[in-house]
């Protein structure tokens, strides 16, 4: 059997990079160098089988979705990332297991350049946890509290197709293997907006942002919440995922309001940014969709193509009584 | 069932203090103003029923002993604490316990002044992770690869009660009721030694220092490995707790040696030093023993008072192979 030692030396100890962090694992702390004037953006994410995903789950596709909900917090402040820790319970050290994990999230990681700073693993249910360290000027955070009357809805990208993945799995619906794929791809690879959130947080171009998680209605209403506000939101407007596009209208206004584990960004502007989240969003080659508008009275209305009100059942994922 | 979002509200959302965190609980990040200057020491700890702890543990004794195994990884860094985030895993929302795990956990917080700044909640078998934020100057950290031979090897407070206890709650070693509740404080409530390692990092006393978790024997090995260095340990001269310190010699070698969970400091340092560090851990109310020398023959030797070779079997705890 493989020991603690070893497991973290072959599967997760890299030859340093120059970077930050000067000091990796093997130590009983990481320790990173701040740049100088930047807060540092911090986020926690757990994944538990069975709860976050199937038992018997690919191991390659759980590394990198296990890195990408937690940058996808990061996007959704406009940090941008650093490094991260990583705190692994497993029920034996399979080496099979270890390597497609390990692989999975270092390419995901590589493909942000950040490192592996440290972390800690054990024998238990497979859980994951993985805290993210991110950097931004003080001041520029995409804040839930900092909506306002009149600002633009925007969400990044498509949703639903994680969603209809799922449903796919559970055999709610009836998809073919192209389609299945097409969306399974959503579900288990997303790709965290850290660029989109990152500019729109530099610019100055973005009031409010959130990461669609537990669907957009449900994440949304925390921004609402927060920032004491009220929205409209034209469910005809939210773009479907490539393979939820071609289902029922109803099935696509359930998905895309409330599909969950979608990692795209919903974010709120002003009207006279119109033009530079536009370019902005091109910038780092990110489709984004105005989808409503915030508004003084409380509440969340939906509303269709022609505004006229939508009574759609939808209720956000919560980990508590669902 | 109470929600995820009035869970966190009710046992995790405090008033915010004045401090460095300038976002906590309830946004996609926390946000972190680092000190100019100072480097970010970080740790991230797994607790897994069964594994760490024994199911139907008690939750206030949980919640203290959850944070305070983290801060010892930064005390033996010599950094200060600035902040946690908690990631926790339940099965079921259980108010007692939440309200009892929440007041451990926030009782040593308050000992340390430093607050809860972000995390996460899940369904899920009982696991707590723990991702802990200091601050140190650069330079400054106690790092394991620093011993030289010549070195001193020093120990803070005592060894071995927390191990003891277990072999009591296992019936491997019969103890009457005070005794077993004099080792089961240290068992389930460490204190882990901030001030210490501060203090030693702060005045450049110390070359390395490890915490002590998984037995002196083999965290201390961490140091000899990471330096290339070998040492000589006298295993009586060891500070055994008070529960142990009434046992037979056998048992009290074993257990100080090699017990775990003692989360004491191990530390090496110039023989020059030996003044300042009796005063500079008289400053901070914390008792400190020199134990052995650091030497440049790879190894440890383990030797009795009179410098006879010991032949103890010991074993440190690894979470795969045990």
């Amino acid at each position: 059997m493989i020991s603690e030692f070893d497991l973290i030396k072959e599967y997760f100890q890299r030859p340093q990079h120059p970077g930050r962090a000067t000091l990796g694992i093997g130590d009983d702390c990481a320790l990173l160098t701040p740049t100088p004037g930047m807060q540092t953006a911090i986020s926690s994410d757990m994944l538990v089988e069975g709860r976050h995903f199937f038992a018997g789950e690919d191991a390659y596709r759980l590394g990198h979705k296990s890195l990408a909900v937690n940058l996808s917090d990061l996007a959704a402040m406009g940090a941008r990332p650093v490094g991260f820790t990583l705190a692994l319970a497993m029920p034996i050290a399979d080496r099979a297991w270890l390597a497609g994990f390990s692989q999975g999230l270092f390419a995901l990681a590589d493909a942000f350049n950040i490192e592996l700073i440290g972390g800690d693993t054990t024998k238990g249910p497979l859980t994951i946890c993985i805290t993210v360290f991110g950097e931004l000027r003080p001041g520029q955070a995409l804040r839930r509290n900092a909506a306002r009357a009149g600002d633009d809805i925007w969400v990044s990208g498509t949703l639903g197709d994680a969603r209809l993945a799922l449903a796919g799995y559970r055999l709610e619906q009836t998809l073919d293997a192209a389609a299945l794929h097409t969306a399974a791809v959503r579900m288990h690879t997303p790709v965290p907006r850290v660029e989109l959130g990152a500019v729109l947080a530099e610019q100055g171009l973005a009031h409010a942002a959130v990461d669609i998680s537990d669907g957009l209605v449900g994440d949304l209403g925390h921004i609402l919440a927060m920032s004491n506000v009220g929205a409209t939101l034209n469910v005809d407007a939210l773009p479907p995922g490539e393979a939820l596009a071609t289902r029922a209208p109803e099935l696509r206004r359930a998905f895309t309001a409330a599909g969950g584990d979608d990692y795209e960004l919903c974010f709120t502007a002003p009207v006279s940014a119109r033009a530079a989240i536009i370019a902005a969003a091109g910038s780092v080659a990110t489709p984004v969709t105005r989808v409503g508008s915030i508004e003084a009275a409380p509440g969340l209305r939906l509303v269709d193509a022609a505004g006229q009100p939508l009574d759609l059942q939808l209720a956000s994922f919560d980990h508590f009584t669902s």
